[in-house]
């Protein structure tokens, strides 16, 4: 039995979240288009770096170029922004990014420690002309500061811009479920998937030859989970994958990450032993929350499809939108 | 597009696998009923000992007792068969298991190292009296004694005696695929799910109580993979997992062992260095192992409910058949 | 700067932990003797079972047959008594240890769920006949039915009785450390080293044949952590191990489990949500926490070796007491 | 018995092994000083894309922001230089070494895949004013051009120029041991440990306040071990760090990551299955190899320390070189 939709269907049900777009799109030649872009989510409307939410992830296939996972796994929270873009705008995202907390925290680097920045990808160079590394730091700080809770434009746009999905346009795509009283929210960046895999709609007869591709795909919620449950969150990711058709393909970079906006961690204080509040793992509400990653895992992707446009990119390719419709 | 099937739609289609049930069934008294058993996966027809099978893991949930992943990880071998049983019997069948092996090779222990065993379970307690403990050591001697590479039984037996799958009777299914030259086949004992998350048939009407169950998947090939290869099949079966419906429910151990029998490893060598074979993880033959592996999951669960029987246990308790069919 | 020792100097500084020895020792033929045995270590006085203690593991080299890890990992609690014995005695062990939790509930597999059993050993195959399989459940039983919270004995004795460290005689060892308000406590079953690259003795001259070894390190402190900065704290045995001169051999299971007394879990609760106190990762408290666990580890190898007598065993082998002495 | 130190004690005794260093180094005002830099390792003269290496990462203490290693673990490949810098220039040495590699190799990101690239990083902040972001990326370029085969500068010296170790100049230090036919190499930026913990040293005296610091830890070998088994070197380095004295401390950031330059597994390929060599895990060899580690890990420490001279940084806070001699 589904679970109840939330308000938006979106990740941003999740209160307080705040999601940013920056398209770039620009034919520059006759055989190069700048077809790409940068997302932005923040977990919260205040200072991430002060306020940190708890965090985890789960590497479902390692394909992947997404920084930060490794202080974010031994910390269990995140302290930045997470950011998507494509494959070589990684560098320029993250270095946006650090000016970005720097500016807000003169702290940083100087009386107190150091920035873990999460940067995640997808390989767009179907459509996009990559190795022209059209993305600036500055549009990195674009999205950061166009970020609000309103419903997100999904499909492609942002980070989504040049990616194809099961053969079509994919793209950004978002979700939300209500678990107890609880939401948990998803947005993706879907890049993977040949098109005769697809399990919901019959999407055989046209063939286009993309690489492997890759899939991000955040996880947010507001019940109060602590890192080892955000991972058991993240880990879910790979069955509502496996639900849309996905094989996981070798070249894939099939990443979640899970966050909570409750139990936000402050970076400095003058208690050596804290509190935190937790959803038992035995309570039927950790299944539910299960069932909702998986569920909105799952519908994320299909939007991705459903909303994205008919685009065009370099070498005139053209990806077509999908045709399906969601009920 | 899914893949051809195996001749015999079977484990034991990887040539030499060999598999053996013992079933143990019995009514005791009013409230006891023993319904429960062993199951035993061979890698191959040599020493299973002085011939290692590469293999490796996935913890996909770790609610689960299984034995012997520390090493097996380590290492990347499998050096013992794989032992499948109830929660309470793991030491019982690791004991029987441990003396099989010693009979069949004075060295271990005296002359040269100690020995891996691998034992998995999942929890019978809804039909089987699993505190009596009826499982004896004798009993996975005798799974291990009768194992061949026919084609198995399923369902209601071995290991599967006294497991419940979506609300109905499960246990042992299994399944194989073709990937180009080579074979993946597929070895479950299913024990998970809630009668109304089935994808693949409609269960909503009368519901039982079971607890959140467990499965252990169990991977072979003939395909020429090591140690980090095989992690990557096992974690596909995550994917295979979720299209049956399953949420990975917190009290499930989903644990996969995946193994491949071809470049066996030999316990003791004069060679410093050796060679071994492996599929280039970049050719699409790798993609196809792990649809492979995403449809022999997904199809032995289903087989696991199609060739159950409608089983009495403890309590009176009784699980019914489910009423589907396969294509 | 060295930390403080704690009163015993001993894990049992701890409040409330317990440890039991049952020893086995027989000359049973010219060829074979029955030297080893098995150590219990309770968490604290209560029901284990229905107060968990949080808990996690660092595996520093998986050649080990530790059982239990999977869930303990998963979950992050310890819910069962932690058993160290020889390595071909986990079965039995394992047996004796359920035989014991079912006994003292009855709940167990019946109304509600299964039990994650923890049994961790090392291979004491030079000195004791391991082939003959001496340790029997019952052995179990009484080694936990005995445990106490007094000083604990330590070297040839318990699960240390058949162990050979450094070319000599190892076993049992163990220490603790002051930490803030907190206490640190370690025993470890010691049987690793050649004596040649020992670091705290000069052992060049005679030399014996022993396989790579093991050891398994149990971590206990009341600082209140949980899963995530427990397996920080095991993951630093890596370090204490180093200083004594280990190589981490190829074959040497070396495992780490630690636990927290603080924030006991219970088996069951009305509460969805519940709190629990732990302290700040970036207090320096916890960077004398992890000093505390590097120095108990390195001294209670040490002590596994000063406390340890000569011992004769099978074949006729002998391995001495090593000479030196701690300040 | 330690094992024979390589010719030029350093890690490009492993034959082709090539590594470059930047030195910035400017008093900017009265409280800013850069004093920083970057250094480049490559694997081996040829190009590092299409011959990629064999390589594996072990992730001691994860507070650090070191790229590149979700998808080296997943493919066990290393196919960038390892770079390594101070922490607010990961972004900047990632683009430089992105366009570095792009001008190489026009395919990739064209016709052929992306491309993962590995940076670590310490926190230089107590001497360099790191919110400066002195840092380009073309002295990320300028490294990889000027790596070449002979002895290194160790010290205060590319990414090594402003760290700070055990409360004295740290920065670059290496070392290598010889195992067999085999060479093993290390290369560290050291910036951990107080002063007072310094095993090797009498360091008690005076006291600076530094942030808890990081090391990176590179193991190069040509013995032809493949990804899982250079998993368990780098591992090693836990115990090669706990010798000089760390605690590997909460925000140490210790990570290590292991190569081989034999097997170079070539970036595309007709064959669908290839061989590869690797050292037997039970041969002794491969306890030298991990001894090999830990020597040279703790060597590289302790040269990063002697070969360092007194340095001036910002705010005017000067970090002296340590006064002890190595035999």
């Amino acid at each position: 039995m589904a679970l109840k939709k939330g308000k938006k269907n979106c990740i941003t049900d999740v209160e307080n979240i705040k999601v940013g777009h920056v398209t770039l799109y620009e034919k520059i030649s006759e055989t190069d288009t700048v077809c790409t872009g940068v997302t932005a989510i923040l977990p919260h409307g205040d200072n991430v770096f002060f306020k940190k939410a708890r965090a985890s992830s789960a590497v479902i296939n390692g394909y992947g170029k997404t920084t930060g996972l490794v202080q974010l796994d031994e910390l269990g929270v995140l302290e930045s922004p997470i950011m998507l873009t494509n494959t070589f705008s990684v560098g320029a995202v993250w270095q946006g990014t650090l000016q970005y907390m720097l500016d807000r925290n003169p702290e940083i680097g100087d009386s107190t420690s150091s920035l873990n920045i999460v940067v995640g990808e997808c390989n767009d160079s179907y459509l996009n002309s990559m190795r022209l590394q059209a993305v600036k730091p500055e549009h990195a700080i674009e999205a950061l500061e166009k970020a609000d809770n309103n419903p997100i434009e999904e499909g492609a746009v942002g980070a989504g811009k040049g990616m194809v999905c099961f053969g079509h346009k994919g793209g950004i795509g978002t979700a939300s479920r209500i678990a107890g009283d609880y939401t948990v929210g998803c947005l993706v960046v879907s890049n993977f998937g040949k098109r005769e895999d697809a399990l919901f709609a019959d999407f055989r007869e046209k063939k286009i030859e993309t690489p492997d591709g890759s899939i991000m795909m955040i996880i947010a919620t507001d019940a109060p989970l602590y890192d080892r449950q955000l991972r058991r969150l993240a880990k879910r990711c790979a069955a509502g994958l496996g639900r849309t058709g996905s094989h996981i393909d070798n070249g894939s970079g099939d990443i979640a990450i899970a966050f909570s906006t409750s139990n936000l961690y402050n970076h400095s204080s003058d208690n050596i032993v804290e509190t935190m509040s937790y959803v038992r793992d035995d309570d039927p509400l950790m299944n539910q929350l299960f069932q909702a990653v998986i569920e909105v895992t799952e519908e994320a992707v299909l939007r991705s499809l459903t909303n994205a446009e008919t685009t065009e990119g370099r070498k005139g390719r053209v990806v077509e939108r999908a045709s399906f419709t969601l009920e």
